[in-house]
């Protein structure tokens, strides 16, 4: 069996919360960043919204053009200064046309840009007395999945934290792509986090036999966004092998080849799908930018 | 919001080990049948190969032709006399042209057979150590994914056991055919129970917002299969909301269609889709024998 993983790899999930001040965001995350490396991390994975508080009221005043922008060359600098693969969780893009975007950057330990991910569904929830949040009021989704490819370790998929409630996207990328791993910057809240945030992990990893990794801010109850927090990693069989509470901390784990061999040899589902009683998935894929 | 459950509907999952003695196994699940529907239930679930011993031996002496064997015949006259919809968990079955089936009979109060489902994914794990079975050694699959029309309640999907590793089976079914339920008679095992039985039902709750009931075999230490037990109702979002231990048992639960329209409500998933860019899911569906 050839795995999707091509060699063992440390992950780390940056676990922080952004405040208002965005070149204060950006140092956190690079400190961070250096230290995971240090670590031995290979692969970094930021927090969605990263470099701004969540807040649809901030998006506009905080999004930049992707790529190019302040952030998106702070993540180039940083990723060729620690040399990882850095996921640079998301952050708000403003296009050319003036829309608004919920933008991921991934980019190599080279500072090639391997991947933009504009998060495809868009938080409208209504839960009464809960929570209630409608980032559709100020951004417009994505459209397409997204995958990257890590040089030496093989793909991951990328999806934005409500994108992860959306079964299509890790599918696609696990079946047409080869992924070993989808990967979620995410702020679920005190709301959904308890009730779907590991659930929903472990949903993915199951149904496709890969890791998953969700990496979420930390939580800062004076914001007026609470986050889960809980940054982990899920293994294929759905354990979750790493997770941290919702405080700031990195979380780290070791992703290994023979981990996806074994779950899949055991529990044979990537080779049993029935296609001749269902389509296999068809989904719109960038696999670069 | 129209909530595909028609009205607050009282189910039952009748759990119960399968011995060697067909027709005790039938006589026991009569006394389970009546005393559910004494209590209310008006759809009531066995377990997977319920007329059984879930042995690959076992299935070639014990099938029958469906519908019209004994086991048939059985199920039509107690769905008429309980009053109940009877969805007949599942009984190895002998098709026409000698091929062996694992399939599940749904009958009305009526006594009209409402739904024929043939598992779809064999069951063929090999976890070193721990758990070998390989249904396809004396087995073949369905050809279908099945939702029975249950009169003034709404649509149910069927699937069996393994069927539920699968997410197209419950996507196609609620996504086309509005089902408020997927439905799986079940036998998980020591080793795959613990690790997968209320995650996978959790799972296809979440992604689709609809009830998943698992009905499974109680333990028998001293027959060569053990399964997990552990029959379960799950909530459109998530919750477990009835769940015995591995003993002989009847699991109740009240499903509401203000629990699956409100879910639907705060978390919209079911109208957020973004078929620009995935396409729907296709399946071959059959809503009627």
């Amino acid at each position: 069996m050839t795995s999707p993983l091509l060699q063992k790899v440390k992950v780390a999930l940056v676990q922080f919360a952004a405040g208002a001040d965005k070149a204060a965001n950006l140092k956190k995350a690079e400190t961070h960043i250096l230290k995971a490396a240090a670590e031995g991390a290979k692969i970094v994975v930021l927090p969605e919204c990263f470099n701004s508080p969540y807040a649809v009221t901030a998006f506009p005043e905080y999004a930049e053009p992707v790529p190019g922008g302040a952030t998106g060359e702070f993540l180039k600098k940083i990723a060729i200064e620690s040399k990882v693969f850095l996921v640079g969780g998301s952050i708000p893009e403003r296009a050319a046309d003036g829309k608004l975007y919920n933008t991921n950057m991934t980019f190599s330990p080279k500072g090639e840009l391997l991947a933009v991910h504009r998060k495809v569904h868009l938080f409208d929830i209504d839960i009464p007395g809960k929570m209630t949040f409608h980032e559709s009021s100020v951004l417009t989704g994505g459209d397409h999945g997204t995958v990257a490819q890590l040089d030496g370790f093989g793909n991951i998929g990328i999806g934005i934290c409500y994108d992860v409630r959306f079964p299509e996207l890790a599918m696609a990328a696990a079946r047409k792509h080869n992924v070993f791993a989808m990967v979620y910057p995410g702020a679920f809240n005190l709301t959904t986090g308890p009730m779907h945030w590991n659930l929903l992990a472990q949903a993915r990893s199951v149904d496709n036999e890969i890791y998953t990794l969700m990496c979420a801010p930390a939580r800062d109850m004076s914001a007026g966004y609470h986050a889960y927090g809980h940054s982990l990693v899920c293994d294929p069989l759905g354990k979750i092998v790493s997770e941290t509470d919702e405080k700031e901390s990195i979380v780290y784990a070791e992703l290994d080849p023979e981990v996806i061999d074994s779950a899949r040899a055991g529990i044979p589902v990537t080779t049993q799908r029935r296609f001749d009683v269902y389509k296999d998935v068809e989904a719109y894929v960038k696999t670069s930018v």
